[in-house]
């Protein structure tokens, strides 16, 4: 390392959360980080520390240090919400009187197409700060709430300018093929035609997505369908993901997996052959505990054999206005635990370097290593198993955005 | 009402929670809410308001008013933690093996023992604060940590502390019949005459206590030596509560209602003779999702039937550091919808009107309405169904205790 590093962090321990060093959390007790320009310069036992004249020093109080979480599933940018639709379902309406009533993801997209960029941006901004005064440093935004060529724009727009104003890293994710639009009723493949013809091209051109992602389902598309979208975003050079597998078995996943995709998300109903071919091809198990819990299922995701087959398992909000209007990453994390039986760190691992890798991210965050980006959070905690143990009291003592900070508490966020 | 006022809340809809209004939330639209001396003074539609002078007006911008929040089943103060005693229950040890390890409630009590009074104020602050900024101005904290004279004194106390420096209303309880300490291994009655003997008696004597609590399962305490608690309450004319057939139907609840309980909490197996008692007693159904939750329980406390019967049905964290360490209200109403079919009204009356009569305090608050304190929570939402559907970034943009603003978005908490 140089002698002269910007920020120097001593008295901390670290929960690096690199798969190199020992123990889940690859802990390094009595650590010094060094950053300069942004990154991580090094990070070793404090005793070992070579000599260094920091620009600043950060006292860690024995607390710990972690990656900054990484939120790599939300649907946060959308119109109007769907509380009195919730409410009805919860008075004894079934789903089928709820839609009736214009109730489902079709009146979020009648409420998206209706707000205006400045509105969609209004509604955004405190889901968005919810998860950043969690730790959250990176997040990954969908559309999908347009399903036509403005709307889908205006999201990810929208998901572009809100990085412009947050001191946070967000990736975008185009999910056009989210859902049927009404207008293309009984006409499913002239919509993937505007997918792939329009709508996605115009993405790209204007750069901005960073990946793809698509709802294979029986109430969504098919996997032939699925496969026209994947298709176009590899002539497009744009990584996939896939909504696969959450109702019923339908080979989404193994398509996914043969595609290559960063990630299959929700999964509850993959098979151990599909479990066999993400291991193969190194797709990341996005799970959404959230969701399973509002929508009250009961199948949960093979995670023992994921993790027997050396899967990584992600966990993420999927924050979204029908089946998780849950701003909480660390809720995730408890739910990881207590719903789908993740140890805490393996909890914590789903919300840092398996989440930065199932964005295609593993290479500059999601662990603590010199090198990497300096996205770290600081808690007043004896034990990052306590992450996902409490919910509600143990906040950031600090978080800090490639070096900087940005937020916590007794610090006022940028 | 007088024709000058402290405060003046227009612009704001208000759902008062008056059951002798009409709708679920008794809602008034278009409302205005004078406040004088801690008190509302008037409330109605804004067009009805008399002529009136207020010191201070504050603009609602059209959002939403609604009775302060009162979490009234907490064990917030507390030594240590127990993540790890988690972790290693996650990793597959068994109830017993992590027993054997030291855990369980017996090493909170140890902690709660080991901590001095500042150590348990200063671990408690952040898990009140967590309440507070949701919108909670009324906290129930229970001993039953110490299990000896001078713990449960030190606990109690610490929760009085915490009200002198902090703008929320504590009422404290006495919990000393929660577990058998291990020094009175095998002596079981002779730990109920300490509690009631000395611990009690000087408990009152010192003004520590609103209200006396008691663990009454097969695993704590029989119905014949929590009858003896309750009589030694009623001795010292304190009122008094029952966690009650969480585990398993024991008689407890019965009891509870036949020595006028002002709650029996937890409940999952009370029979249809037991919701037929609460009836007739007008004792409370205090439900705690997040206990339910965490333990993985499956059996769901019999809502239809509190519902049909017309017992006041609250909700509450039940925040402890072993079956459920969230410190969370707002998620307690969301779990109450989700996992025990409350609707979005139900649990907003479990936070408000049902809670405050869980702690006897129906007469002064949880509920809207000129004579009660202003207690208010101002919320940035649409309907007060959001309350519940949304977890993580609704938050408060106001809050008042007794009329005075101590919290909420943009204002510096006092
Ligand atoms: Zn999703
Ligand atoms: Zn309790």
């Amino acid at each position: 390392m140089t002698e002269r590093c910007e920020l120097l962090i001593t008295n901390v321990h670290a929960a690096t959360m690199d798969p190199s060093l020992p123990g889940a959390y690859g802990a390094v007790e009595d650590a010094a980080v060094a950053v300069t320009g942004g990154r991580i310069v090094w990070l070793g036992p404090r005793t070992e520390l070579p000599d260094t004249t920091p620009d600043e020093v950060v006292d860690g109080e024995g607390q710990w240090l972690t990656p900054g979480l990484v939120d790599c599933h939300t649907h946060l940018v959308y119109g109007g919400h769907r509380a009195s639709e919730y409410a009805r379902r919860l008075g004894g309406e079934s789903y089928e009187e709820v839609a009736r009533a214009g109730g489902g993801i079709l009146s979020t997209v009648r409420a998206t197409r209706a707000a205006s960029a400045e509105q969609l941006y209004r509604a955004a901004e405190p889901r968005l700060r919810a998860l950043m005064a969690e730790g959250v440093t990176t997040v990954e935004i969908k559309s999908g709430y347009g399903l036509d060529l403005d709307t889908e724009l205006k999201q990810l727009r929208t998901a572009r300018r809100l990085a412009q104003h947050h001191p946070v890293s967000i990736t975008t994710t185009c999910l056009a093929a989210h859902a049927l639009p009404p207008e293309y009723d009984g006409r499913v493949d002239e919509y993937i035609d505007l997918v792939c013809e329009e709508i996605l091209p115009a993405v790209s051109k204007e750069q901005l997505a960073d990946a793809v992602d698509m709802f294979c389902e029986s109430i969504a598309f098919s996997v032939d369908q699925c496969r026209r979208v994947i298709d176009c975003a590899h002539k497009l050079d744009l990584p996939i993901k896939v909504h696969a597998e959450q109702l019923s078995s339908s080979g989404a996943t193994a398509m996914a997996a043969a595609a290559g995709a960063l990630s299959a998300d929700h999964i509850e109903y993959i098979t151990e052959m599909d479990v066999a071919a993400m291991a193969e091809s190194g797709t990341v198990a996005v799970l959404l505990p959230g969701a399973f819990y509002t929508l009250r299922e009961t199948r949960v995701p093979p995670v023992d054999r994921l993790r027997a087959a050396g899967v990584p398992m992600a966990l993420s909000t999927d924050l979204n206005p029908g089946s998780c209007p849950i701003a909480s990453l660390r809720l995730m994390m408890n739910m990881g635990c207590n719903l789908f039986g993740f140890t805490p760190a393996e909890a914590l691992a789903g919300v840092t370097r398996a989440a930065a890798r199932a964005l295609g991210l593993c290479c500059s965050r999601g662990v603590l290593r010199a090198g990497l980006r300096a996205d770290m959070v600081l808690w007043p905690m004896d034990t990052p198993d306590q992450l996902a143990y409490e919910v509600g009291a143990l906040k950031p003592a600090r978080i800090f955005l490639a070096g900087r900070t940005v937020g916590g508490r007794d610090v006022t966020a940028g």
